[in-house]
């Protein structure tokens, strides 16, 4: 490190401040991260980066946790990144990792880290597929990506994952609301959690059903593992049914290739975006003359349509 | 109507077939909707705004009948949109839809309609605010805006309403996870529902608690109610907030204005982002060269930030 900044060298030897830091500097949009990404990116591709979504209170964490204890036992490094859309604050998810700390923090080869959706989101979704491309960069083995809630956000973040788990606990079939169709879509992989309690078989057969509906164009069989968290059952299962599907990628290249090609375009339309965004505002308008339009927008004196329409005419792209 | 589609003055009289194909159009992005959009805006203004969000299983579609009852009861009419971001289809809503209709689709005073993620997020957004402005130009009195989930989707999504109304039910303090921060930030208005339950005074004082931390700046102080939707304990308590909460707006004029200013900067921000991506992947790079590039960074062959780099330097406002 120099100048206490993080530098290729020290991401690539594993150095956690220079981890740490790097996280930080793409959390908050500093420019100069950029050119580390840039470098890092060549050495991305030696991790298996592992999404995990379900409901609040389906005990996510916990799953992860012993998933990544399991993961430390055959002496692999886990990279574990806390994702939580609906705080714009880190402090919510800080409370979980100080939890964790207790029982990993200590261990070299496990690096936690919260992010929060501190500005717009398109940018935490981005934030967190650059925060993963340093831990891979750093040669941790398994990187875990882990949402708070369950919504479109959490979805557009997991989905980017090679595996994507997807965590249900026993009785929420009664809430038609729980069970959303785009979850269902994603999952690469289903554990029923909390399997020791009642309604574990009701909840299998109704997963079951909503499955057999409609068979996956690659031919992938989605696994149905029954957990219970708290005492690791049922988490070599997982890592199991991971490795199968991590196997069945590697094998079934071209649906493979035809995942990370259609993950990657829409990175690169979400970073257009935002750029295309930062720039017609630093080019096409002043910030007063936004602040103007905006102001009339919001007295109805003008419709937010045709000042949209004005700022792409300065800027000579209509 | 013309050839069966939706004119201004179809809209402005209220036509219910009329403004279903408005909506159907802006969900399906079609480009003449935004002259309709345009003309109808000057009379848009009219509606006071209602968003509605809470946790799955906090009974707020109940609530929200109940609440629509209730302003029928006194001769308004009332618009209802339900958002759905974590379903591509607009399927999962419908089945709500249609519990609901045997209630109220044989009233013309009610219009009820669901909206789903059929696209991007952000698509979402705008055109749950663009349906918003159809209902609001159709002279319904309340517009009330209600969320399946509980994510920054749909905080982004309730937050452009007037008033928001966050729903929590008895018990929800157990799980760390359930209740946000950025959740708590929204509410103009706290309801808790349920309030039947086990734990309500808990999750009363737990609440209070949470709110006494922060003043809000305007002054506001979020009344907290309690509800049994499925009775309709509490509503005219719930409607008395919301009208005193619509009437502070209205006396605090700067306060009002500045959230209107923000709401309207936030709302051309993302349709200036939809547009710059549309034109930059329309005018920029052919959709082959798109995909060659997003196949090389999925090889990692070449890193996305110089990919945008490149895009933007062939539009010229690097």
């Amino acid at each position: 490190m120099q100048n206490g900044n993080p530098t290729v060298a020290s991401i690539l030897d594993g150095n956690k401040r220079s981890i740490a830091r790097a996280i930080s500097a793409i959390e908050n949009g500093d420019q100069e991260i950029t050119d580390l990404l840039k470098q890092l990116f060549p050495n991305t591709g030696h991790a298996l980066i592992i999404g995990v979504t379900g409901a609040p209170g389906s005990g996510k964490s916990t799953l992860v946790d012993a998933l990544a204890a399991h993961y430390r036992s055959s002496g692999e490094t886990v990279g574990i990144i806390a994702v939580d859309p609906s705080s714009p604050f880190t402090g919510g998810a800080i409370l979980g990792d100080r939890i964790r700390m207790q029982n990993m923090a200590t261990d070299a080869g496990v690096f936690i880290r919260s992010m929060a959706a501190r500005g717009h989101l398109g940018g935490l979704a981005r934030a967190t597929a650059d925060a993963i491309a340093v831990l891979d960069a750093a040669r941790y083995d398994k990187v875990i990506v882990e949402t708070v809630g369950v919504g479109q956000d959490e979805i557009d973040i997991v989905k980017t994952a090679d595996v994507t788990v997807v965590v249900l606990v026993p009785g929420m079939g009664d809430d038609i609301q729980a069970i959303k169709a785009g979850i269902m879509e994603i999952g690469d992989i289903f554990v029923i959690n909390k399997a020791d309690r009642e309604g574990v078989l009701r909840t299998e057969r109704e997963l079951e059903s909503m499955l057999s509906i409609a068979d996956r164009p690659d031919g992938w069989k989605q696994p149905i593992v029954k957990t219970v968290a708290v005492r690791a059952d049922g988490v070599n299962e997982l890592a199991d049914a991971i490795q199968a599907y991590a196997r069945f990628l590697k094998e079934d290249g071209s649906s493979a290739n035809g995942r990370r090609a259609s993950i990657a375009e829409h990175r690169i339309k979400e970073m257009l975006r935002d750029q295309l965004l930062k720039r017609a505002l630093e080019k096409g308008i002043s910030e007063s003359e936004f602040k103007d339009l905006a102001r009339m927008v919001a007295e109805r004196r003008r419709d937010p349509y045709s000042a949209v329409e004005e700022i792409l005419d300065r800027l000579g792209i209509l």
